[in-house]
């Protein structure tokens, strides 16, 4: 059997103040912090043993995977680091409060420009100090493949072949492998490995820093998957990230 | 110009024991931790800006290296990990005071295993617990590879083909890397940079967590070599290390 893990990073300072964040490279917040150890516990009591770990070049998802691969005693292991799996990219969204967008757009407006599947929000302007074309970090990635916003289908369109050519073959030699990524890339993945539709993921909220364990066979075929921990608490951890977009009462 | 900055790891919690390490996986203390991030710090008011790190297997190097590179907002930058950049294998002597085995063999036996050229302590044996054959974390390494004691002249023996395959061409391709790693490990580099003699070596050490910064041409001629920081702080530290294997007065 082999195992891939998925783990959303913890809660981070802009998440705490409802803002969309996509490319910002914001901090985990003290609960984001606690929360990825949690989460790193929760894996090393399970008997899980990392062979190599995936991450964004998001210092968020980053230092979830630390956090958690320190808890593990797993701080050895092979990381390796991708913009590929970096969050969906928001666009001119970036930096506005979630509950204020929605009063004056509607949460309908929202919720599409948050979920829906192939419209993007309003792209970044080229001079935008924000251009990920001009951010040293993106200095040897593609200029022609860095976005200046982004859909879901998006995301998956250039999150997909970086799972086909690194990922699922570290999966196939390594048996047990971790990646710690953003609310929008693991979902882009979840859709391709549970064959979702468009709806069905629209409407599917990964909660953060909970370990999502997907069990294959040797052939590769997807036999079981779950999140580990106790159910009554995810539930409620997935209903918070569903009402993020929601306007406040 | 090329940069290339060593970094010994922060005190860990055996260093405050005065206990001999070697490939022991001991934990940063909490001064290990804050001069991890002082050297981070220095480091990027001074204008560093690495695109690659590498460091040991061992936690107090990696802990050290995540530290750098978020104070440095740097942690997106790809790190490399290897058994060769680890501390020098200090065989049966792992897990002994340094003061004790000093008042027990004499300071100058001592000094002889810490700081000898060619004269590794005791092997452990096969059936050691704490032999690194059995360690799960160095099961991807060649049995034959893997040291139950070491010498200095052992530790350049396994450390030096690392550098000419991987961090010196990363060095030309980058310009600005970064290497965190121990004392020993850190001495056979700087020993092979400026073509120490054997007894020049034995006499050089390394502060904690003070950066150590080589520069070259584009031929990559070593051009200058200093210590980031205060002059003066940067000796007392060096006394500090050099004073360690003595017995206690």
């Amino acid at each position: 059997m082999k195992r891939l893990v998925l783990i959303r990073h913890g809660e981070s300072t802009w998440n705490k103040l409802n803002v969309f964040t996509g490319w910002t490279d914001v901090q985990l917040s003290e609960t984001g912090v606690e929360e990825a150890r949690k989460g790193g516990k929760l894996l090393k009591e399970n008997g899980f043993d990392f062979k190599m770990a995936y991450t964004s070049y998001l210092t968020r998802a980053i230092k979830t995977l630390w956090l958690v691969l320190e808890e593990m005693d797993l701080m050895y292991i092979p990381e390796v680091k991708s913009w590929r799996l970096n969050e969906k990219h928001y666009g001119e969204l970036q930096g506005l409060n979630k509950a204020e967008t929605a009063a004056r757009y509607g949460d309908e407006q929202v919720l599409l420009w948050r979920r829906s599947f192939d419209v993007p929000p309003q792209p970044l302007e080229e001079g935008d100090p924000r251009n990920p074309r001009i951010d040293k970090r993106y200095a040897d990635v593609n200029p022609a493949d860095l976005p200046l916003t982004e859909s879901l289908k998006e995301v998956i369109e250039r999150m997909l072949p970086y799972w086909n050519s690194d990922i699922k073959p570290s999966l196939e030699k390594h048996q047990e492998i971790l990646v710690a990524a953003h609310g929008n890339s693991l979902r882009a993945l979840v859709m391709h490995l549970k064959g979702m539709s468009e709806e069905e993921i629209l409407a599917f909220n990964i909660p953060t820093a909970v370990p999502y364990v997907f069990e294959f066979d040797d052939q590769m075929t997807l036999r079981n998957d779950y999140f580990l921990g106790d159910p009554e608490e995810i539930k409620k951890l997935m209903e918070a990230v569903a009402n993020q977009g929601k306007k406040k009462a």
